[in-house]
């Protein structure tokens, strides 16, 4: 083949175009899953297969593949999520899709002929804003969540999954959404980065090691609401006090474990919250990250001794639930060292890292070898509309992306 | 005269009648400032007055007087309010009403004869909840605040002080409310503790030294709100790890300086307040509180300093903006004294001890000699449903209190 030549102008009027739907008033994209913008943005990209000469079928819970060359054979097959968080960015997802469009456009005008199918995937509700929980598309592919599961999640209005599907799918009849192993040779996801690494290391391209899994916590610090004037400091029971131990002693332990563990208190209320009242109580949202699960056990165990600790020393009571743990997503080394190879081959600067944030290569890789490609995030910034990556940083991901597919189809 | 005896059932039903007025569905008392179930609670105790042969008067901002014995000269005074927060209890401010009440009765029935007059006060909107400021009625009273600035005061749906006052007031031309200095010889509060100090040493009577003044102030701690999973710990601007620091040093200052000064951190808000989001800025609501100026000074100080420590400490920017200042009320010791000496004829044990709270003897203490008497709070509960304070409790505080006056106006 000649050279694979991507179009940034293409990759940018594809992007905008996807931006106009689901622009919310107050700013930013609110695209949710199987909302009718996310299905106009669907059908946009469905079109965009369609004019490639692209194959489509969509499954029971909405994933939409468009396959390219071959039409039989375990797939190389890349791409990400449509929908958006409320008020979220451009780039979270559609990056994914239309830059995996946009490489197969580029190989096949490079005139590459590939061996296997090449499959552009639209994973449905990655975001879990709608129906409470996120990769759904990808979870029910890899078999990780029933699909009877999934159409019955409803959104907070009580529309069923199910129901909201009928709106949303193609015509025709769906494919089973759990795929047998083995009809995916490989998977590929580009993405913005999320964070601040890429920028601040001045990298172009991140070959992602691992998805991380998290362990998430309520954690309720129960004291004594009393008036704030007239209770001296040795007669208090300050939720709020011991909460903030708490929130510190989250920190530090990330800090200390290293390792790309990260922890955060995002979340923190305080029951009743008046000037002149002593909080009676506090509850606080805590989120460990780690590509380990010895290092997710870990933060989890300093969690609970950090709710122990604040027992002991100061008159109140704690109670930890946990809310949800999701174990880490190593991903494949053929996968990383085959992005790595097409960064250098592009004359890129890339770095191995993890991905501290959920994506849909974390279901994938329990079905087959992935990988990710990691752009820059301008000021680490995503799920608002702050978002931001260049256009140049973009479609030198979608190059890597082509170049990635090309090796692993050939 | 013969013994002074209270009569705990005719209090008990008193207080009974008026907690009647403005139940809240919800739980507690909500008798807002100049609503009708506070106009309703007004009247009831203006026809305890008339039916003991009080002759009353009221002012330009609602406080109404009943008299009892001479008709002129410098009086001796007692009362308090009979507004109450958002399902707030039943005594506070109800007992210094009703117990002014009662020691008047009691002291008739004791064949007493004063030299000075014995008035009984109800002041006006002592809680801010309505009208965003409180002790309206003692302010104007002692001329601490002008009427004009009163009346021009609005609540939250935008009704003027003097529009509700208009539904509120006796029939009647008012009386001026700024009260020429030397008009009240001597004025006594009887209030619940609001704290857990008489009942965790078991004591029945607080003799109140000094009411503490106040310094509040709202702190916002800005950082930048990041991907909970895609930042790395050392790239952060976590704004709720640096308000946990200040929560933890306010504890820390007011314990270190210790004679009575207190400090709350009792409002603490998280944007954007999401799990998976470091929080990019945090709003911590401050109350610090003592009875000397110097110490509300050293409060004050360590409040600037802690936020300085944290822009230095971490990648965040801090905005102090202090809220109020109201500065300490004396009590005065000739009225403290009598107090004492009142509470020992009567058997009872007292403690000299300041009022962390702030209460219309605030004001009071600028205009004359003034003294308060606290009886014990069962949990030191208030300004909730749970405000609970035994009936042999309060009785034994309306006893002090007859004492107190007889003494006072003899």
């Amino acid at each position: 083949m000649s050279r694979v030549r991507v179009s940034a102008e293409r990759l940018g009027r594809d992007l905008d175009a996807l931006a106009q739907l689901g622009q919310d008033p107050a700013g930013g994209m609110t695209r949710l899953a199987l909302s009718p913008a996310d299905a106009e943005a669907r059908a946009s990209v469905r079109a965009s297969m369609l004019a490639l000469g692209m194959t489509t079928t969509h499954d029971e819970v909405g994933n939409l593949v468009g396959r390219w060359g071959p039409a039989s054979g375990a797939a190389v097959m890349s791409g990400s999520h449509l929908d958006s968080v409320p008020r979220g960015g451009r780039y979270d997802g559609p990056l994914g899709v239309v830059g995996a469009v946009e490489a197969v456009r580029a190989l096949a005008e490079a005139g590459f002929a590939p061996k296997r199918p090449i499959d552009v995937v639209v994973f449905t509700g990655e975001e879990g804003s709608r129906f409470g929980r996120g990769t759904i598309g990808s979870a029910a592919w890899a078999g990780d969540v029933p699909v009877a599961d999934i159409l019955a999640l409803r959104d907070a209005g009580g529309v069923s999954f199910e129901h909201a599907l009928a709106t949303y799918a193609d015509e025709g009849a769906p494919v089973a959404a759990a795929r047998p192993a083995g009809s995916v040779a490989a998977f590929l996801e580009l993405h913005i980065e999320q964070g601040g690494v890429l920028e601040s290391k001045k990298l172009d391209i991140g070959a992602v090691t691992a998805v991380a899994g998290l362990v998430q916590f309520v954690v309720r610090v129960v004291g004594d609401f009393n008036h704030a004037g007239a209770t001296p400091m040795d007669l208090r029971q300050d939720a709020l006090a011991g909460a903030a131990e708490i929130v510190l002693g989250v920190e530090r332990a990330a800090r200390d474990l290293g390792r790309g563990a990260v922890a955060t208190v995002g979340k923190l209320e305080v029951e009743p919250g008046a000037f002149n009242i002593i909080p009676g109580a506090a509850v606080l949202g805590i989120d460990a990250r780690a590509t380990e699960p010895a290092l997710l056990d870990a933060l989890e165990e300093a969690v609970r001794n950090l709710a122990a600790k604040v027992e002991l020393d100061r008159p109140l009571r704690t109670q930890v639930t946990r809310r949800q743990r999701v174990a880490p997503g190593p991903l494949d080394d053929r996968v990383i060292g085959a992005v790595e190879r097409a960064a250098a081959a592009a004359g890129l600067r890339s770095l191995r890292m993890p991905s501290g944030a959920i994506h849909d290569a974390l279901h994938m890789a329990n079905h087959c070898p992935s990988g990710m490609i990691f752009i820059p995030s301008s000021g680490g910034k995503s799920h608002c509309p702050d978002e931001l990556s260049s256009l140049d940083d973009m479609a030198r991901g979608v190059e890597v992306l082509a170049l990635t597919l090309a090796e692993l189809s050939a």
